[in-house]
């Protein structure tokens, strides 16, 4: 199977990466097989509020990119759900319009129901691909909550994407995810109030403290950016047309920027430790609860504990404490 | 402190809300020591898309439940970030709405930067508010993400707020917590398009299968709900107009509706026990990989393994399995 991922079966990357989504005892250890191959792709993020055209966004990266003769991997995380199976109706407009491209490949991946978390399942498929030999990787999510910083934390360049004449609720949202930005673009910036939006951004730049998301332990936390004086990297502010392609070539400069900023100053090798140490520590955490549960408690003893807990004669943490005790 | 919480000491309950949030060793004390105390408030989950006016909605809600002369606290976890400091404002903006009714507390939480994950973090308030002897506690989240459903489903009822004449981007991140849904509200109902949407709804409704979020491990699966034949819970669909207090009457008889029929049916002894044990095993993998980390791994071993992962030695599943075996 790794023979024929390397050697761009198409069909062995899909069904590889569907079994890496369900988890299959195939797929972990395909993956632990792959791993010595990957590393090799640059995984760019992209998120942003709705409204701000970020499919679109990607979609003229994508075909910018392959005028440069190098391959792209797309990794479209949405937040649908059985009900609306948007994942795959968004796939197919993709593929509308970047179809025939041997040089492309997309994946959706609905952001719920995910067995492993879909931090690790998004990383694990970005695995796959990279394996299989794509230059770039982008990973698409929309930017709205933990989960979805936490997988654009994965990349190495994240892009922010905004719009002008979003809603307060959008900005609000919005806000939330501009400490992640290594490049912020204005979508849409052939309509009215684009230059407002630059300049509020702008500002927001300016007074906002630069901090750092560092996943730890499998949970994003905040920190201050320790060495400013090495991280220096001033966030630029972009406008571009998706839709008309504008723009393109100052964004993939711009991310090219990035890409040797974060090379000369170290801070690449740094981030891809902080990542896989803690991705590390992930696994760790869950062997070690399926062995703790395998051999030293019983499930009649789990059972009456967690009895204990609803009657509330003993808190949680007061009985997994306990629990470890004894 | 707990006697002046259990006393309906305000500053106490403010105070003990920070150091839970900032986990200090007193407040995890306290967490054991209150929780006797606790399981008695009913709790509320509201959540939906940007632009549908659900913090209008709470707003509402909270007055109709006063005038039953029920005390309500709300904690309000806002997608905000250091940049925006929106969740203060929104603080300040509810205050004034809501102000000088001692029946009424409200806790504004950043969704970012806590310590001990969201979802751990908004349950153990949850607590310090139902020990403090509210009657209701409405939990409201932007329902967008994994995380915010994990939230969500703290509650006991989960109210999805939906509103005429939102984007397509919109549509799609409502579809993500559709199926989480007790009662769905079509907020601004006075608005053009709002019987559409009633009709979308239901339709929705109809044709979706019916699943549960089960939380599990700390992390929310998707299951077919299990035991139809018990848990034939209709889901309403209804029209208020929050700005204006209109349709609260019939909200809330819809919200006692469905408490009555966890009860009848032993679904709220279910969820409970699923929610306890899941939070047991969470702290008890926390717990674990703690005690592995002191007791069995040298920092040097550790950094070994992580460099020997950063040039692709070795996989990170691989690394994780090894050192548990060793």
């Amino acid at each position: 199977m790794l023979d024929d991922l390397r050697n761009g079966n198409r069909r062995t990357l899909a069904r590889a990466i569907t079994q890496v989504e369900n988890r299959t005892p195939a797929a972990l250890e395909l993956l632990n097989t792959l791993y010595p191959y990957t590393g090799n792709a640059y995984l760019i993020g992209v998120t942003g509020a709705p409204g701000t055209g970020k499919s679109t966004l990607v979609n003229a990266l994508t075909k910018h990119i392959r005028t440069q003769h190098k391959t792209v991997g797309i990794i479209a995380v949405d937040p649908t759900s059985p009900f609306s199976g948007g994942a795959v109706l968004g796939d197919r407009i993709r593929m509308q319009d970047l179809a025939g491209d041997s040089g492309i490949f997309i994946r959706s991946m609905a952001s719920r129901g995910q067995l492993g978390g879909l931090a690790q399942t998004t990383a694990d498929v970005v695995r796959v691909m990279d394996a299989a030999g794509f230059d770039y990787i982008i990973i698409e999510t929309v930017g709205a909550g933990q989960n979805e910083v936490a997988i654009a934390t994965i990349a190495y360049t994240v892009i922010v994407v905004d719009a002008p004449g979003l809603g307060d609720d959008i900005q609000a949202i919005k806000a939330g995810t501009l400490e992640i930005a290594d490049i912020l673009v204005v979508n849409k910036a052939d309509r009215p109030g684009a230059e407002n939006t630059v300049r509020a951004l702008k500002t927001m730049l300016t007074l906002g403290h630069r901090q750092q998301y560092v996943a730890h332990h499998g949970r994003v936390m905040l920190h201050s950016a320790e060495a400013a004086d090495i991280d220096t990297w001033e966030v630029p502010v972009l406008k571009t047309v998706a839709l008309e392609s504008k723009g393109m070539d100052e964004l993939f400069t711009a991310i090219h920027k990035h890409r040797q900023h974060l090379q000369s100053t170290g801070q690449h090798e740094k981030r891809e430790r902080q990542r896989l140490e803690s991705e590390l520590l992930d696994r760790l955490q869950h062997l070690l609860l399926e062995r703790f549960l395998t051999e030293k408690v019983s499930p009649e003893q789990l059972d009456g504990l967690v009895r204990q807990i609803v009657i509330r004669e003993i808190a949680p943490a007061q009985a997994a404490s306990e629990l470890i005790g004894s």
